[in-house]
């Protein structure tokens, strides 16, 4: 029992601060029949109410009164451990014990997060789009996140925005901070994949990345500069702010091994690496419903190999780099089956518009034009480091400090011409609205050489594994499909190199192979898809965007926060399930699909699929299981047991109306 | 009768070219018996096949023999004439002279086309995205097109693509040719509306706007150079290549009166402005389907104007800006209605994003580089044309030729300030995919006075013409939406300007108010937005784009050709509707907006409204009418009347599948 007494004074003396009370368990010795009188008064109120008491009471003449009595307020910790003690003491039942938790509450669990008690005033505010607190160092390009975060420091990578070639600064910082793009852009989505706090679009930010420092208003933050943000609420703090680690308690474990027994829906992880899927256990996934294979290909040493490929001139030129990324995947996949195993591992084949892992036109444009100086001053100058490191990127033989000789020239002009070609295709590859462009299947159509190359590494992967005796359940699934002619299509890839790699490995395979639902043409066309789907897997981040029109990054920093205001839109329909909408095209995909194949297998692994209310509504459509990003887990696993206990107080057709 | 005949000879000699053979008319006097009997052979063979017939005959020893008869091959023209005569001579009903005419063969008849005797060979491809032919000496710049065209010559506009400051470029133009761009690029759509050829994507020019010239593979293009383009094939020429003018036949106009007789589904042009009012008349629009308010503000003297509503910092600036717009776009609308009039004129709310109104990032940093050395050099600088003209769009004070002095650099100055402004905006405006981003309502939710200020003009417009005792008939549409609030909004403010419009006029006003449906939650939620709408309109070319999250432009140029050649999709959604996928959110649109409304007008006003097997099948589904471009118009006439002739043939339930 927990609380403070006072003996020989009235409450206000308390309030008044004349009077400091002592802990009640002090009682226990100088009143000790009150003191039992006291503990039976708890049991009684505690048993009744099924819920902690925050009660007052007063004794009187050695008579114990009790004033007044309600539930008592408690942070996520203490309503975990209550629930746990509650049940065991038999005060409650298991499904009482899992309802008095709400699902959003445990990510204050899962999290590092500002200490409440600081009083910092935030300098700028962004969109909070990552959960978690971290302070460090400022940075202002990944290169610098790397070097200083191996170097053992703290950091913050502070960007304007951030694209692929920038991950290896990820790894090394303690969390992202931009000044553009919304909740998913790419910051936002790679920080929560990675459990890294991130503030995405602080748009008071003005980041200068040649000068190294930032601009806040009349503040500058220069590198090595400390901040602190906050991805819960999108703050930025100057300094560092105490924060407050996170807990993953035995009753915490406890709540959620109760939340599995009782839920219909699985709950995966959305995770990329070997890594993610080792944290993606921890939060206990039974399995990945989403393992993007294009994040594979962004570490530093890979990328260039992709470019190669990107690059190639010929289908045999990108057969080469394609052999060279083969065994990189191969041993990915492996790695993540490995960690997940028995459970199933969901690979998704290349989707992003390949342009995104190339510089932007701008950038190439100052390189080159950094890159002709150089050339130009070639015997003249000393130390242009930064235009070395330039070269160096490209022509990884010359190591500065390098002093310039003969050679120098001709490497210089290597250099160039490779960002020229590199130029050429960022032109070539242009396009007015890349999230509709040529990507996902549409790349698998027009170079399969590139799906083939994917799916041979997931199945080779696989039968390694059979051959070491693990348990492995690939699903190898398709994105952007808008017609079972595209699937039918990657269909009979994979039938061909199934074959090849059991003929070569004296192996069975056991896999399954299915779609993403991300196009809306999908949805209308779920019943003929599901003729050649195994799983249908929707995609509610991009259905979002299909359904209403709306490019999330655009939406988020132009109109939506209008919308939302004017209450034209209720929620942001890319946290939430817009169950009118998008749901309603779910639900008639899940029917329509199962009228063909009446046991699909159905998940999402949009965001939505780690919100406590989209889960339930996925609970009631009918859908298998829902994927999100690791540190989600725990509160989509408490969702989805209450979307079972709750089940008969939801009425889906309604809520379509 | 026509053809031809010999004497004593056989047909081979004819065939080895031995032998030229007389007209059958000398026959008649020749051999008038004989002659006699043929014409009854003709009579028979035609009563019986219902068709005109191709016959060979012999005469031996005094005796006509038939040796063979098949229909005879005929071009648009002779199809029309002989459906007309064989009606009026009884062989056939008017259905049956309906039903013997393809509708697409119509479109031969309403564009000049080349003459089918050239053999000249293309020098360039591209996209057929405005049908006809047209020759013109090369331009490079709308100015440049606009003072030549008004000086009587003849030019096509040659553009890497364009925009829509380059309108009166186009009005002054035989054709438009694009390097860059597909069917709904804006010169395109533009030229389609305007019935104007156009080639787009021609990627193997190369535009150089400085030089004034174009380079197409080792040849080279100056302006004045002659070429023509084939805007049915996208082929391009060299020089001026023949054509044959467009036809409006008498018999043609019969055969459209037979059509709208039979018809159903209501045909409707879509038209932005007085002149265009016109030719959707001449054409035999039913009324107008589309109207786009924002087409209005292209114009050299107007566009301006939008600029500085665009630019305008605080709402009160852009109330002034709004209020130079108003009498331009009341005066449009007037004529319009007057035009149509008693015909209904359906006007659709802003929606394009409003950087379209603006030059592009690297335009603006162009002309801001050269207002800048052009300062620098202010009294060194006698002659730099460019630059003058540069500085006098934007000061237009500054007439050239104008010498230097004093007042110069203030001028300048002010150019130079005017356009930072610009770019400033263009940076702030800037959007990853535009084509899902801040336009349509979601423009009218941010800036009302917008959409206040064009439903005022409509509204007052169509008071003058009821004093005028003019029939109007206005429809307000809006575009964009995607939930019934932000119906909602806008019919609070047409509400409270109709009461303001008709108590100042004394007039009382008869309209409708209605929503495209064009957003793919829009078809979802069609039951609701029913009870505010009167009417629903198919925006296809956008609906396409959302339901296969396909980018027109960017599939066009990048993967659809192979998707069509790998057989994955039969056709171009965007020309031909995708029934299946589209067209079952149409369906579904339909049924559910008309169990609210019962009585709900439905139309569709993209591309595909006026292609024939699309049109079939939105006479099914119940449409009350399609819109397309005026020269696609008595296509559609034909196509509604076959749909209705044909309808118990198809089965729409049965293609949805």
């Amino acid at each position: 029992m927990y609380g403070e007494y006072l003996t020989n004074a009235q409450g206000e003396d308390v309030v008044a601060g004349i009077r400091t009370p002592k802990a009640v368990l002090e009682m226990q010795t100088e009143m000790p029949d009150l003191y039992k009188q006291l503990e039976e008064l708890r049991r009684n109120l505690e048993t009744h109410y099924h819920e902690v008491q925050d009660f007052e009471y007063t004794i009187e003449k050695g008579i114990l009164y009790c004033l007044q009595t309600r539930n008592g307020k408690m942070n996520a910790a203490a309503m975990v451990r209550t629930s746990v003690e509650m049940e065991k003491e038999g005060l409650i039942n298991k499904q009482q014990a899992l309802l008095r938790i709400k699902p959003d509450v445990l990510e204050q669990l899962l999290h590092p997060r500002l200490d409440p008690s600081s009083k910092a005033v935030a300098i700028a505010t962004g969109l909070p789009a990552s959960p978690g607190a971290a302070s460090g160092q400022c940075v202002f390009d990944a290169d610098r996140a790397e070097s200083l975060g191996r170097s053992g420091l703290k950091v913050i990578l502070v960007r304007e925005e951030t694209k692929p070639e920038d991950i290896h600064g990820f790894f090394a910082s303690q969390g992202i901070l931009t000044s553009r793009g919304g909740k998913t852009s790419h910051a936002a989505v790679v920080a929560r994949g990675m459990g890294k706090a991130c503030v995405a679009g602080a748009e008071g930010i003005h980041v200068d990345v040649k000068t190294r420092q930032a601009f806040v208003g009349d503040k500058i933050l220069k590198e090595g500069d400390v901040i602190t943000i906050d991805g819960g609420t999108g703050n930025v703090f100057l300094g560092e702010i105490a924060t407050v680690p996170a807990e993953f308690t035995e009753e915490l474990k406890t709540l959620l091994k109760w939340s599995d027994e009782t839920a219909r829906l699985k709950v995966m992880a959305n995770a990329d690496t070997p890594e993610a899927a080792l944290k993606a256990r921890q939060y206990g996934a039974m399995g990945i419903g989403l393992c993007r294979t294009e994040r594979m290909f962004n570490a530093t040493d890979r990328l260039p190999v992709m470019v190669d490929m990107i690059l190639a001139k010929t289908t045999e030129d990108r057969l080469v780099a394609l052999g060279n990324l083969l065994p990189i995947q191969r041993g990915d996949f492996k790695e993540i089956f490995k960690t997940m195993s028995p459970f199933p591992v969901t690979v998704r084949l290349l989707d992003p518009p390949i342009h995104e892992f190339l510089p932007t036109e701008r950038e190439l444009e100052e390189d080159l034009s950094n890159l002709k100086e150089l050339r130009n001053n070639v015997r003249g100058v000393s130390s242009l480091t930064k235009t070395l490191q330039l070269i160096q990127k490209d022509v990884p033989v010359l190591k500065p400090p390098v002093p310039f000789d003969d050679n120098s020239e001709t490497l210089i002009n290597a250099a160039i011409s490779k960002k020229e070609d590199m130029l050429a295709k960022v032109r070539e590859l242009y396009e007015v609205n890349p999230m509709l462009g040529h990507r996902g299947v549409r790349l698998g159509m027009t170079y399969p050489e590139i799906y083939t190359m994917q799916i041979r590494a997931i199945l080779e992967a696989a039968a390694e594994c059979v051959k070491e005796n693990i348990e492995v359940h690939p699903e190898i699934m398709v994105p952007q499909v808008c017609t079972s002619q595209e699937l039918l299509h990657v269909k009979a890839m994979v039938d061909k190199v199934r074959e090849e790699v059991e003929t070569k490995h004296n192996v069975k395979l056991d896999f399954k192979f299915g779609t993403m639902i991300e196009v809306v043409r999908a949805c209308m066309r779920a019943k003929q898809l599901a003729e050649v789907a195994e799983f249908f897997s929707f995609g509610t981040n991009d259905l979002t965007q299909a359904t209403f029109s709306f490019s999330r990054e655009d939406a988020e920093n132009k109109f939506l926060p209008l919308y939302n205001e004017m209450q034209i839109l209720q929620d942001n329909p890319f946290e939430i399930l817009d169950v009118k909408g998008v749901g309603q095209l779910m639900d008639l995909s899940v029917k329509w699909g199962r009228k063909t194949r009446p046991d699909l297998k159905v998940g999402i692994c949009g965001e939505q699929g780690g919100q406590p209310d989209s889960i339930r509504f996925c609970h009631h459509v009918g859908l298998t299981y829902v994927s999100c990003s690791s540190p989600r887990v725990p509160v989509a696993r408490l969702a989805a047991a209450h979307a079972k206990l709750l089940e008969s107080s939801y009425h889906v057709d309604e809520l379509l109306v």
